[in-house]
């Protein structure tokens, strides 16, 4: 027998960046998962295997990898770290067998890492018969997300757990919205790999030069995400597209968007969509459009002809979950 | 014997738009010409023949196209306008045979016809022995430029007669700035026609729609062009290209950038540019890339192989003068 759970991607509705000054930021789960098998093993080693390409054992803090290379360690630790969190709240010390399956690209703003850490955490939980609550879930996949961002917000884990959207602010958490629309999005990946660090360190220089543009600016932001709140409420997506796109305006403004994100953007509103704006750190990683139904096709065929990745998804209202296989 | 006149088109550096609410505007003459030359006829008919291939005669508010059809009417009429007033203005009642050699793109928000319109009225002038003032040259080209535009600021016919740079702002009119450095800029032609009146009403609805929000991007880009303006007389060009960064940044927020322009924006910007953006009402038009000396070729070629046509230009302290030519 084996323990399975699955925790779904995020992205960021609004509000990335300026999160960091204060303001609020929207944050939605997606139905775009990874997935996490977990057995018992007579010894004491945690082996660990992705469809990433790259699998190794863990003995105590040893490494032993089989794919990947060192470079194995990097990708990995996190999920031993999450794993053993777990173990040691169990009061277990078996040994693991565990198995990534995941849909969510990496390092591209998705919060893979987080619904990684949170499925691990849930599926250990599961295997030695523990449904572990949402809130313990979000505590116990914290370490394995510091090892990954340093300082994490929590707001991966915890939107990985939850599902459905929440809104986040610095020293106020998060709080859930219901939303009953779908929000059906097309996720556009560049590929292009960046560092949220050098970002959010680009944007603090560019605001200590310019602190009379800059915060004003970041006040517009958060004006900006508080009416996309009430906007997503209320339902109406062709007022919520207006405002992703002055959203994307900003967010060129503090110099975060490229020529692929820009490109991205515009394409897709070219091909029907109601609005379009980079999403999570930017200078690369993905963008999102919202779509109307009809023109996801489109919009999709669209961001790949212009050399993206397109990746068609919706909100998702169920966080993670896990099961027993026999 | 003939008069000539030449006069400069002007770009506009920051605040175009947010200009329309009140906040300032910083516009430049650069060494890119339009050149009317004048000479009496023994008729009463005002015969124009332009290097954009329209030509036609004028007898009192009739038109006879030579070339170009009855399209030729729409561009030629300033012209006349132009023309008239100065003769009126002199009182004198000759026919005249104008010719118009321009190098400024046309309606491309390079002030094409504010700059023929003041290179008209200086021709007519000195024609009849009269050197016109700076200011009545201004005022006497308004009534051209009303044919063109409707509602002129008047400070296209401003900065083609004075050249330099020119802050302007709504209600407090046209004050001339020092500028040392030269700024070397490269323009972007898109070629993509735009209607500035459409751009700007789009503004304004923007504006209805999300007043807690776009109003206070206005006031940030205010911020932004005092700060601007303060940049220039410090002589600072790096600074200024980042604030041109900011700047193109809260124009697409508004909605008034397009692909092409955002684009040209970042590839001129790989190529070296200190910064970057569109420059009038958007959405087709004019981009310009402030360039170290060194990379203006760089950065023209950029722009060429993004599908633009690059104008290698700066600015000229020189506005409008005429010349006699036996």
């Amino acid at each position: 027998m084996k323990a399975i759970a699955s925790a779904p991607a995020k992205i960021i509705l609004a509000g990335e960046h300026f999160v960091v000054y204060g303001e609020p930021a929207i944050v939605m789960a997606i139905d775009c998962y990874a997935k996490v098998s977990v057995k018992d093993r007579n010894d004491n080693v945690i082996h660990i295997a992705s469809n990433l390409g790259f699998s190794g054992s863990f003995k105590g803090n040893r490494f032993q990898p089989d794919h990947g290379g060192l470079g194995a360690h990097k990708i990995l630790e996190p999920i031993r770290i999450a794993s053993q969190t777990a173990l040691k709240e169990l009061k277990e010390e078996s040994g693991l067998n565990i198995v990534i399956k995941s849909e969510i690209p990496v390092a591209a703003g998705l919060g893979s890492s987080g619904a990684l850490a949170v499925a691990t955490v849930a599926a250990v939980g599961k295997f030695f018969g523990v449904n572990f609550t949402k809130e313990k879930i979000v505590n116990l996949s914290f370490e394995a997300e510091r090892f990954v961002h340093g300082k994490p917000s929590g707001i991966d884990q915890a939107i990985s757990t939850n599902g459905g959207i929440i809104v986040y602010k610095k020293n106020q958490g998060i709080t859930p919205i219901k939303v009953k629309k779908k929000i059906p999005l097309i996720i556009g990946n560049t590929g292009e790999l960046r560092s949220t660090g050098d970002l959010v360190k680009a944007v603090k220089i560019k605001r200590d030069r310019f602190p009379k543009i800059i915060d004003p600016l970041i006040k517009t932001a958060g004006h900006l995400t508080t009416k996309a709140i009430k906007t997503l409420k209320s339902g109406d997506l062709t007022k919520f597209g207006e405002l992703m796109n002055i959203n994307h305006g900003l967010l060129s403004a503090i110099g975060v968007s490229n020529k692929t994100l820009d490109n991205f953007v515009h394409v897709a509103i070219e091909a029907g969509a109601l609005g379009a704006k980079l999403t999570g750190a930017g200078g690369g990683g993905c963008m999102i459009a919202l779509s109307p139904l009809k023109k996801r096709k489109k919009i999709a065929k669209a961001i790949k002809n212009a050399g993206g990745t397109p990746i068609i998804s919706s909100k998702v209202d169920e966080g993670v979950k896990s099961w027993i296989q026999k």
